[in-house]
């Protein structure tokens, strides 16, 4: 009659407990400074009161709780919020227990109101008022206090239910709720989370080709003069105006030039183009070396240190392939593929052959490739390098990544890297899981306001745990039909999303001119800046008003915590299919100023015709009861208007393409 | 440069493997003969093939494997079922692996349609076929067949398409998908399923007071006397000839007289009241101590065996509580909660006072009490009885539970527990994950066609691995307004929903009486079985029809393994809110039978006027493609139908309250 199996469970039912991944094995994520809710579902046998305790253990081990309440009766659900004050490693853990105060309290309350067993409720109250005072590690000050409540209820002076009112008083009942009585005590697992700096979460890239910014054409020979980091250094202020937080830089690598490509992808470079930046390597060197037209290592900490003066990071491109001139070919065959006849693997995509490319091969010699490219890293990061673009990380085995991004996190904690996958959902969301702190997502492929909506709202959701979208209206490699046939105005509302959807965005260069024009039969821009140099006129740009835009927008953002924020997003109704409203809400006890913030964004998706529309809009979503209106200010164009549970909105190409319209919250 | 972390997913990734519910901590659920998909997520990096086998490990520790094939591609989903033979523990895996003949394959195809690489294609296919051969454990015959393949691509007679056409013919690709080359093979983690003989599953069962059944009273002496378990057995032939599986007897242990309960529950017994069952313990004994009135534990027996004899096991009810006169009051009074004045507990709702219940008190002397009941468990099995119906459970630490049900499933697996909770749905679902086999439902409160559709749909998803309802259209405690009212076209439309809704359910006496009279005020039966005797003139039933319903129905779930299995529902649309239509549905390679079985049912829950519906079909639901009408044949009536996409059913009290049509399929 011994008992054949372990009990799964405790006294009392802590279950679900959230948020957490495949059985705890990856940390829920998040930055300083941002709430992470916890939830559990707790439960026990027949009527006795439960309580829920957060226990939260910091990187240095410190450990700290907080009152986990009832937050949905009927589902057993309990909840809190935690903010972390610094980055690293933290664990969390749900404790459940048995609360006889508040189990006596209730009983008291429908006993003495009915007139049942007077005396034995007020000696039970005592008794569990006693067991409360006594309870070991309870302070002394707050042992007076609870025996302050047991002299109340053996006060003959008063009526029963007067006694039991004076004893479970304001006072004592806060005092309980912070120290609470705590019996059969059942504690979770611990479930990780991994903190890391703000910038992980919240950011504004800018994506440009160093060698484009200065680039100029010789008339005389006959041949173009690479831009190099000291002219793409001039560029750094601008960019910093327009509010961007890290430039990221295309490979900076020597180019390989066997099968070299030319102009619009042609597979005969011509003398002189440049070649692609993501065929790595030559004689000169691979993914550790500066192709020499940019300049030098020093010239590159040169880059990084303007750059930092203007407040802008430094981030590069990790496209981990190789051209056939990269030192590894020959130094290393084993870190390629081999076919039947003894040749290195180019990259190919049946029938399409890319010659110009050779694919890493992982699983030849993992331990010697692993530790080459963590070498590469290091390299990077100790030139000033705080963020990777990573290019492709889909192609390349999970287990690699995760091995080289805890490695990096373990010595270099602050260095975020950017997962570029556009490919099936399971796949973009485990490079997430494993470590990735931000991810490109499916934004540019989601062209009506109502995709756009429910896509928000998805990511917004479970996943906001452990998968940061960055969002990019435009890339070097993409431009879909939206954008190519919308103008100015396509630019403005794809911008407006961008930087508003989601805590972080992107802008690839040339965004400012509206450069829209692709090349014919392909969803990129014409003369793709991978195959020539694309000096710009940025004095152009004023006149199309998208640097402005993003300028204001980047503006907003950092005024608004709300917009700092992956959760809090709630899409709501319109009747016009054509434009898209949603709020984003921070409330004030999760807000870094203290204070609640509220952002409402309208914006049309037509980029030909005025749209209108009334939003059928939820104020409870942004904290606000229903009823009365609310003055909101457009961050785009000043204007202010009072808006409620419903408004009207008319956007257009001829006057403003969207409203991000800060809640005046009380 | 050290790794830091442990890797947390192996060369290919196999993620969200289920069913496992918590972490794996308790296990799925299945019988004999039960189909049990196992799914998870599988991809890896770049372009190359991946492969899956679900490696089953039963309770005798073979271990069967089973190719795994892709679901959905999109969303990287592999599935495969194994239907278990045996009851006992059971362990499954996923394995997830590369499959370079498929990857070379897919390549092979599109390259040599492109006339590209022609011969290093096909010597890239000796290489990789050769390896398939060559791989250790392959057996000499497949191994011949391998080398046949590699010989037919070196056919220089054939064009290259023709070889490897040749090379990957039926005969090669069956061997491949049976016995595959499989390289970075990564096992996800080990998952419980445990498996129980199928009346755990599929079970018909009526509850009876014995001490009704014969009872009688003597105009002589003015007082009743009780009916026995010699003449309760009486009517044990007639509920096996309604088809029924499990006679569940109320509990027949002593009954105390220390505030016995009298007429409709009033609190002054009259003397000659019986007292409720529930009401449990007397100096003549407790909960392992048969009432006197009903006879000695031989003619419990006795009454077993004859049950047995007509095809009907013995269920009894788990009352775990106490009258005041129950042995262990006085020899353990440890065993009860005490109040603040030393007396004993009785049972409260405040204000309502239960002073003939003392409630157990399981946290006082846990392992002396645990004891205890697992000895009265213990008696009662050593008795023939082979289920429980345990009342409240949710009034008891889920711990106990767990650790009483393991330990009766340890020595006795075929022991049968059905929860008897109607509470929170985190408790009902934890009390089926923790080892009950059986559970009561919210089914008595779906008063609605709408309700009850999305309510069957519930319990077949996701929780249908862990939890198997148990449909009761009344019990002795329950008598839901809509079964007030609506009189034997009420009872006839619920017991077609319950008996066809769910593979197992369950009938209280007197249900073929239409006893449909509550007690004014609240929802039970007046004149309540718990409290007085109540034999039944049987011969009435014969005039109302239930009776005869109730047989065809319980022949007609033995005739379909599509009413014996929880999935496989599809609620579908009907235009009329008063109509639910839902089929079931096994296919061929999960039916017993080795046949496809599929079921209609259209009923009616307007129990007073005609109603009718065009029902939208979805004949996918029923593996039939669309288009072609189909023959059905009604269980209840014997009529046929020609049904399709839209069919027109017509129910109502003066003909019938619904169809049970089985499908005629091919």
């Amino acid at each position: 009659m011994s008992s054949a199996l372990r009990p799964s469970l405790g006294r009392i039912s802590v279950l679900g407990v959230g948020p957490a991944f495949e059985e705890g094995r990856w940390p829920a994520k998040a930055v300083v400074g941002e709430a992470v809710p916890v939830w559990a579902t707790i439960f026990r046998e027949g009527h006795d009161a439960v309580g829920a305790t957060l226990v939260v253990t910091a990187p240095d081990g410190t450990t700290t709780t907080r009152p986990m309440p009832c937050e949905d009766f009927g589902m057993s659900l309990y909840r809190a919020s935690t903010i972390p004050s610094v980055p690293g490693d933290y664990l969390f853990a749900v404790e459940a227990w048995s609360d006889p105060v508040t189990t006596w309290h209730t009983m008291a309350d429908v006993k003495l109101h009915a007139g049942q067993d007077i005396q034995l409720v007020l000696a039970e109250g005592v008794a569990v008022l006693e067991r409360a005072a006594e309870q070991p590690g309870r302070p002394p000050a707050e042992a007076r206090v609870l025996y302050g409540a047991i002299a109340a209820l053996r006060d003959n002076r008063l009526d029963p239910e007067a006694r039991v009112a004076a004893a479970m008083g304001a006072k004592v009942r806060s005092l309980l709720e912070r120290a609470p009585l705590r019996e059969w005590v059942t504690r979770s697992a611990e479930y990780p989370l991994r903190v890391d700096r703000e910038r992980a979460l919240v950011s504004a890239w800018y994506e440009m080709f160093p060698r484009s910014e200065g680039a100029r054409y010789d008339a005389d020979t006959k041949s173009w003069v690479s831009g190099t980091f000291a002219t793409a250094a001039k560029r750094l202020p601008a960019i910093a105006r327009m509010g961007f937080d890290i430039v990221y830089l295309t490979p900076i690598h020597p180019i390989g030039t066997s099968f070299r490509k030319g102009r619009n992808n042609s597979l005969d470079a011509a003398p002189g183009d440049p070649g692609s930046p993501y065929a790595i390597g030559s004689p000169e060197g691979g993914h550790d070396a500066i192709h020499p037209d940019l300049g030098t290592m020093a010239d590159f900490r040169a880059f990084v240190a303007k750059a930092g003066k203007s407040g802008l990071e430094v981030g590069l491109d990790l496209a981990l392939q190789c051209s056939p001139d990269h030192p590894w070919v020959t130094r290393h065959p084993e870190w390629f593929g081999v076919r039947a006849d003894g040749s290195i693997a180019y990259a190919e995509n049946p029938p399409k052959k890319y010659q110009d490319i050779y694919p890493l091969n992982f699983d030849r010699d993992p331990e010697g490739l692993y530790q080459a490219i963590r070498e590469v890293v290091e390299v990077w990061i100790g030139a000033g390098v705080t963020a990777f673009r990573v290019d492709n990380p889909h192609t390349k085995p999970l287990t690699f990544w995760e091995r080289l991004l805890g490695d990096v996190r373990a010595t270099h904690p602050d260095v975020i890297f950017l997962s570029e996958a556009f490919t099936l959902p399971a796949m973009m969301h485990t490079l997430a899981k494993i470590g990735f702190h931000q991810s490109y997502t499916y934004f540019a492929w989601r062209p009506s306001a109502t995709e756009m909506g429910e896509y928000l709202t998805e990511l917004a959701g479970a996943s906001s745990y452990y998968m940061r979208p960055n969002f990019w209206p435009t890339t070097h490699d993409i431009l879909t039909p939206d954008m190519q046939s919308g103008g100015a105005a396509s630019f403005a509302s794809r911008a407006v999303v961008a930087a508003t959807g989601s805590p972080s965005w992107g802008i690839y260069s040339g965004y400012e001119l509206v450069e829209n024009v692709a090349r014919p039969g392909v969803e990129e821009h014409i003369d793709n800046e991978k195959y020539e140099y694309k000096p710009r006129d940025w004095a152009r740009a004023r006149r199309l008003g998208i640097a402005r835009l993003l300028t204001t927008l980047n503006e907003t953002r950092r005024a608004h915590p709300a917009l700092q924020r992956l959760r809090g997003l709630t899409v709501h109704p319109t009747d016009n299919p054509a434009i898209l409203c949603f709020s984003r809400h921070v409330p004030a006890d999760e807000s870094p100023t203290g204070r609640a913030d509220a952002v409402i964004v309208a914006v049309s998706f037509d980029a030909f015709h005025e749209q209108a529309t009334t939003v059928t809009f939820d104020p409870a979503a942004i904290g606000l009861k229903g009823g009365r209106p609310f003055a909101v200010e457009d961050a785009l164009t000043g204007q202010t208007y009072e808006w409620g549970e419903a408004f009207y909105v008319k956007l257009g190409p001829a006057t403003t393409m969207a409203h991000v319209a800060a809640v005046r919250l009380a």
